[in-house]
């Protein structure tokens, strides 16, 4: 325990004291979400696609997770607000990134204004047309397999056909609102 | 670019080369999926909950990510052959704990044989009797919302009701086969 531990937490205004070397405070649904969440970290990706008529679509998402290796299944949220939304669709092609430090500029740029996320030279097109971004650590390319809305929101289950690796890089994590690579073991 | 960069990737005895100070190699599903995956870095989350009958089930997670903030919703991905799935029926209630260096023990302890996933005095009975593990960065109790099963696999959608915020403790993480702390900005 550190000199941390006893620090009172300020939520929504109320204070938790520190009890047995121990700051707890119980909470009730979204501040107890979003505080735990600040405690996870989240490696970074980039999604993109194209949307209906072409345009290139995408976002940077802290969300992508493996569902099955056999067969290649992943997922990742979105809001149904989000520009690349309207690519979701069932048997769409997306392509999944993941990024490391040097390709920090790919997360910002594709958290930035949707209408700007693919002006310059960051990104190719690839297989079908998808928008493939340049100096990635790897690129799967597959198709939207389920898409499950919830509130508003969705999951997006992608089952991956192909893919490649670029150049060797750390992970890129977001974690206290900063990028950060992993650090040692633990 | 390194001298990494350079260095041929070897995957299923084929070799890459180094091509234009990239990289790169095209490949089909699963064994992309598999390396682009390695170059992820994920958080450590644990699931636990009571199976039918009272069982204390539970499972290390990699996949756990937030879906909405309001109302508050969190997914994470498993086998259906997982010890924890039979618990995850719609209503049922789970806990999902955040780790960090200092309970790593806990990632391991619910990674081994389910049988002895309990067994010790890690835990203790929360809300609803679903175990909570001692000492880790948070939990978030909530509700299974919704399951969808995808080939042996499926995601979980949880809405979550309350939760606690422990210690104060680095996250953890799951990179190249190691645990790790989060490292510096990048």
């Amino acid at each position: 325990m550190t000199s941390n531990d006893q620090t009172p937490l300020q939520i929504d205004g109320a204070t938790a004291v520190a009890n047995d070397g121990e700051s707890s405070l119980a909470m009730h649904d979204s501040e107890a979400f979003k505080q735990a969440f600040r405690r996870h970290a989240a490696g970074v990706a980039a999604i993109t696609a194209l949307a209906p008529g072409g345009k290139p679509v995408g976002f940077t998402a802290t969300s992508l997770a493996s569902l099955a290796a056999v067969p290649p299944l992943a997922t990742f949220n979105m809001a149904q607000v989000a520009s690349a939304y309207q690519a979701m669709t069932v048997g769409n092609h997306v392509a999944i990134h993941t990024l490391g430090p040097r390709t920090r500029h790919l997360a910002q740029k594709l958290a930035a204004d949707n209408a700007v996320r693919f002006d310059g030279d960051h990104w190719t097109p690839g297989p079908y047309g998808v928008p493939i971004l340049n100096g990635v650590t790897s690129w799967l390319l597959g198709r939207v397999l389920e898409v499950h809305p919830v509130a508003n929101n969705a999951v997006i289950i992608v089952q991956i056909e192909s893919g490649s690796l670029g150049p060797e890089d750390d992970a890129l994590l977001y974690h206290e609102r900063a990028y950060r690579s992993p650090g040692s073991e633990v």
